[in-house]
């Protein structure tokens, strides 16, 4: 699994991103990948995944985040990718955890003192799966009746450092996964 | 997925339990299931799973353990299996920590003051995924050179109630993971 | 697997209900599901799966039909699909045949009298099974050169009875096919 | 998919047949096939399948049972499995039709006039799908409290003719599956 | 595996042809199937799937060529796909080698005499493999900057002879690769 | 995928390495490998995969042998195991044919002069893919009938080069085959 931070630039995310091939067509990054970078979120209609979002016209936004992509060319499985998904989540609370922050995960959602930090999405493609985490450097351009919290307020300023570190604990988590995975002899 | 806490009884876990169908053929529990009970934990060397403490030589015992037993009968995928332990492993920790017990999560082992509180082990059979998850309740009877905890070293006195709120919180992670995998649209 | 009879309006059906979600995108019901509904049938070209019918210039319409929309979410297999489906026809013509109506079922046709009662048909999306059941309220309003046949002639006066009795039917059958698929060992 | 009804002699089936290959290396028939023959049933206890009847200390057996054997190596999946062997089942009981005999399908059973006539089995190995199903020539051999019939009770006389003429049945009805799996495009 | 080789018209290949079911819909012929025909190549962007030509702006087009386009209904898989692909290929050079043309295989290119013969592309649909091979007849109309070569200057002039007997090649490599797969026990 | 060539021993080929996990539990190669050594072969009859050698009583032996044990981690399938065979052995004549060896390739034999100069199994676990090939050093050992050759009577005598060369040859074509298997959009 390749790990790819992005830090020259900024990128917004509007969803498209969580099509296949986005980080082989983008940058040239091929086969299992994580990708990193920052910018504005802000998910067209027509890229939403969720459908509980789509049914409950959400908005899904947010001024500056930092964003995951993340794929995997392993049997396309939507609860494989569910469950990735959960897991990652859970990492980046235990990455939290060890900075000093308290967090609270319910599913995909990171919340600190009842306030949503994240946002994410997962999926297949008839080729791979698909992760979309989003974690709020501000509490800003959230939508409306959205209590959201950032990076920022809890004192984590060095954003490339968090992007750094968190990318790099999402990767040796999914190689641990990967690793054991083979070292178990099968079951009667 | 259904829950059994078995509560008027001690099970001793030698391994054999890790095979396919297990809960249906003691319990009668058909499908997705969470058996949780209590136990002496004594692997034999011929139920041991993990090839790597196979070439080790590694035991694995404990004198009072609460086990679980969990099949999933979805496609057999041991990168699923694999995950979806890291995924309980993360959440018994989530829990422990409302509870006030500051753990670090290494893959599926868990460590309290770089005490050794479980273990772990995920595969396939055939048919299904299989995870075991052991925590000790006291640190005795354990393998010589390492260095275990237990629920009672945590304050943790009330064992029945620990396996019926862990055994309902694996119950709802894995709604949640399962609800999620079929409430997102593909993408392309 | 839920099922939704919907009785309390009309819903025509122009193909598009094939595509993976449509129960939870309409109605909220998520997971593996039956949809019952009633409506006239004109199904659009582009919205036609067997491509036997396209390359025939087949028309598929009916002024008037008990629909079924299934989805299930399993590895999307299209001989699965296939097999379900049969398995569906045949358990619609031994419910008729219980309320005394003769039938001939051919692969997914379902005739009573050489005429045709019903039209089907099966398929994958990249997250689920889908398949399509169509069985005329009256003979009224189908393709030119297609001699049919529908409830009505057969002396079904009650069709939301029908579509109770048959969706609570298909319901039944299917959780028995996945209760049996988790009681059987593998075989060497 | 091929089809073998063997005429020359009997062949007891005690459970083994149900591994894979059974076909292959018996008869030399390779891939896809239904074997037919006539035998005793009486499955040893290290052959059953079907976990509910080793919980309950069922008994397996007949005197004289026409045989199926059906092993397809498609991806296999208990899922598949059983609903083949249900759809399998419909079939035979819609051949029974047309000759006449009144049946009643419940899953995998038939019985007509509340008597039971046939057993059967579906499952998986780690390369194939297999099924059992065996049909009651007499009402002979049956465990105690089951209230069996068979083929001659039902005024079917010549059993060659019913191996051969349900052989292509389930053949026809196979490559029917198949075939329409084949014929229709992928839904979005 | 059904063989089809078009000897009375030209086909000119844009692309389009790599997707599910066109030898169904143009030719009706279902299932796993190699079509072979001749014609211009002028693939447009649109129905380009190697990611790495469209990053490198390639171009991908020939004036006369021998097309193979190959359709496998198994369980859709990139990496079987991609092995297929390189066997099919691997067959075409010991079958030219039979004839006495020297070739050198990369991948899934073909080389004689550092000068490109051949193009070729793998991938999946949501319901089958599909492969297209395509054999330059004369290195004419190839993009520039590329060094070609046709059969034509190898010295095989009989064109429609090379169409039948390496479509007939591939045929027989599939169906001996398909017979072996079912002919082998499964291992512990 | 990891290479490793043994040279510092001979290790006998049984047939018992076919076994899934044989790299990592003997060498501690984890995942994806090829293992390559050289011993005599005498595969025991419970060990022998090929049910066609099983049902002709055939002997598998040879004095002194080239042996490669190749495992793949991917979804278990018969059919890309087989393809991933002859994909191989293809490889292997290629080689050969560099070093000026004229071979014919049946399948996955490989023949010189009308000798056989190899043995290959593939099939799979329920966790991987195994393949084994087997190359005659010597023609000494084999069984009645066969008319062998061996690398020394085709002026290969640097067997340890071989060894290196063949292997890595292998683990190149594999990992073209899994990178081109990741590099292409998906065709609708």
């Amino acid at each position: 699994m390749k790990l790819l931070v992005i830090r020259d630039r900024r990128i917004n995310y509007d969803g498209s991103a969580i099509r296949s091939h986005w980080a082989y067509r983008n940058f040239g990054v091929l086969g299992d990948s994580i990708i990193v970078f920052r910018g504005k979120c802000d998910v067209k209609v027509e890229e939403m995944i969720d459908i509980e979002d789509l049914r409950a016209n959400k908005e899904i936004k947010s001024d500056d985040m930092v964003h995951y992509i993340i794929e995997i060319f392993d049997f396309p499985n939507i609860l494989l990718a569910s469950t990735l998904q959960k897991l990652f989540i859970a990492k980046l609370c235990e990455v939290l955890h060890i900075w000093g922050v308290e967090t609270l995960r319910k599913g995909d959602d990171i919340y600190v003192d009842d306030k949503k930090l994240s946002i994410s999405i997962a999926t297949v493609s008839p080729v791979s799966m698909k992760i979309h985490i989003g974690v709020n450097v501000k509490a800003e351009g959230v939508p409306k009746g959205v209590d959201a919290i950032g990076l920022k307020e809890l004192g984590i300023d060095d954003v490339e450092d968090f992007m750094e570190k968190t990318g790099r604990a999402f990767q040796e988590e999914f190689l641990k996964v990967k690793k054991d995975s083979m070292k178990v002899r099968w079951a009667e």
